[in-house]
């Protein structure tokens, strides 16, 4: 195993000598951006770390990381126009600097080009490669679904709220590190473990996100602070809250969440008294250190170097370790 | 070989048992209304035709006929969504009957569902079908921004034109049929003139809905007479036309171009008088029986039985004698 700056190295420079403009420029020049922002690029380090844990050569794995690399951007790009977002990593979006029909037309552009990405594997690889890859993107649509729909309705539930986090955000997490594992040769049960690391990985992450919303440092935190407070978004906390508040708790948190504050800064501070009074932070965090857990005792039971794993280990903690 | 009727009744049904609406139903309930909303199913049916062409048994490419009827309605939704059009076979398009963000994510999955049909086939053939139908899906994106491009641009050859409607149209008209020799496990000389029968063709049927929009009868032409030249829209007619007019026309006919005309009917009389007197309407019939009879040349070259070729002609005959 390399250090996790090796790989996201390795992994730029194949993007970079893999991203070039063609004709026509209107289509491709979009896509160059989107993927030029940058961004951690956690997703395609995966995928090369997990061909490495198994023995492979994780330059092998170089178009597969590529294929959900691209994959993630199409679906950044396509999301961006449905939430109308102006910013992303900092700069205007594609549909902002260029029209939503850009956005649309770069994004369909950058799906399909993710599936030639995995045209060079051989089978049985390729064909295991397709098939897991298909299916996580249609979750992740799905995923994105759920979460229009969530918009609107009064009577999402807490488990549905982590089908919707499941799709939206961990299985893209989960599949790009069995990818890695695909070309690698793993066994099957160890494929199913990598990729049982990842998506309980990521729904604990998506579930600290929700956390840190709420109860992060500002300091720290990358995002506004009681952001989704704001937006009335459906979290985590705010379903566990609902579920385990007295009558007239709940009735002032649907009322707060029923429109736009004339002053956030009290709302945020009214909504954060029922999170913590209803046992619902609790709750969350212990959610999010038992799927923590599940990742963890997922990759004890891969058969690999325990040196290797343990680089599996310090990424999962660096990964929660955000301040609270 | 079976009759044309024979191979559409048979897709249908396999259509119909396919196209079932899963959760989240806000996702599959739209796929399943442009896929219902039916059409001629023409594209399907010649992968069914290729496959029986050379040997092989129609029933096998039905998930390859479906993987190109899913793209191609994929391809129709986000289209519309681009083109901002109202209605499609009669019936509200999806953004209009839903809204844009619905367009976009059910178009989406259908582009990652049209993959999955294709997932059942083995090694070499997927691999061939994922690499020409990738290749194909890719030119037909590149088709739309050029068409795209088109429109703000004073500059478009007669042969970008070309080159526009046979990646928007052509290609998967060719890939159709291609995907259907695929599965036969046709020789790779007879897959690529099928291919070249389908892209003359392709290219030759649009040329003449140019040509008919101008000049065919409003009572067997299914859109309105003059539609294009009314839209100012940029067809190998008025290409030509420029092309070949004295610098006096070239001027009229950019003039009656640069904007909406207040009276359609005389504008619409006027551009015809240029496209007949320029010899633009002779060099645009002249075009479509090129690429008409370079379709059928291919056919003629092809290895198999003199009957068989006989069905595909009549396709293309019947395809191309619609009544001026």
């Amino acid at each position: 195993m390399h250090t996790l700056d090796h790989y996201r190295t390795v992994f730029t420079a194949y993007l970079e000598a893999h991203a070039k403009v063609k004709k026509p420029q209107n289509l491709y020049r979009p896509i160059a951006y989107i993927l030029g922002l940058g961004g951690k690029r956690l997703r395609p380090v995966l995928t090369l770390m997990g061909c490495d844990l198994f023995g492979g050569d994780h330059n092998h794995a170089l178009p597969a990381a590529m294929a959900v690399e691209v994959f993630h951007n199409f679906s950044l790009v396509h999301d961006d126009i449905m939430d109308d977002a102006p910013l992303r990593r900092g700069q205007p979006t594609v549909h902002e600097k260029w029209n939503i029909n850009t956005g649309i037309l770069s994004g369909d552009a950058m799906l399909i080009n993710a599936y030639q990405f995995l045209e060079g594997y051989k089978s049985p690889v390729f064909n295991q490669l397709l098939g897991l890859f298909s299916k996580t993107a249609m979750e992740v649509c799905e995923g994105q679904q759920y979460d229009i729909d969530f918009e609107t309705r009064n009577d999402v539930t807490v488990a549905e709220y982590l089908t919707m986090i499941e799709y939206k955000t961990a299985v893209l997490i989960a599949a790009a590190l069995k990818m890695g594992a695909i070309v690698a040769g793993a066994q099957k049960k160890d494929q199913d473990l990598i990729y049982e690391f990842g998506r309980n990985l990521g729904i604990a992450f998506q579930l600290q996100d929700d956390f840190l919303d709420a109860f992060g440092d500002p300091k720290t935190f990358g995002k506004q602070v009681g952001g989704d407070i704001i937006e009335n978004k459906k979290t985590f906390l705010y379903l566990k809250a609902l579920e385990q508040s007295v009558e007239a708790d709940r009735k002032t948190l649907t009322g707060l969440f029923a429109h736009q504050a004339h002053d956030p800064a009290s709302k945020i501070e009214a909504v954060k008294e029922i999170f913590k009074k209803s046992g619902a932070m609790e709750a969350t965090d212990k959610e999010i250190e038992e799927y923590t857990q599940r990742a963890f005792d997922a990759l004890d039971r891969i058969t690999a170097e325990k040196a290797d794993k343990k680089v599996f280990e310090d990424f999962g903690r660096n990964l929660m370790q955000r301040t609270f």
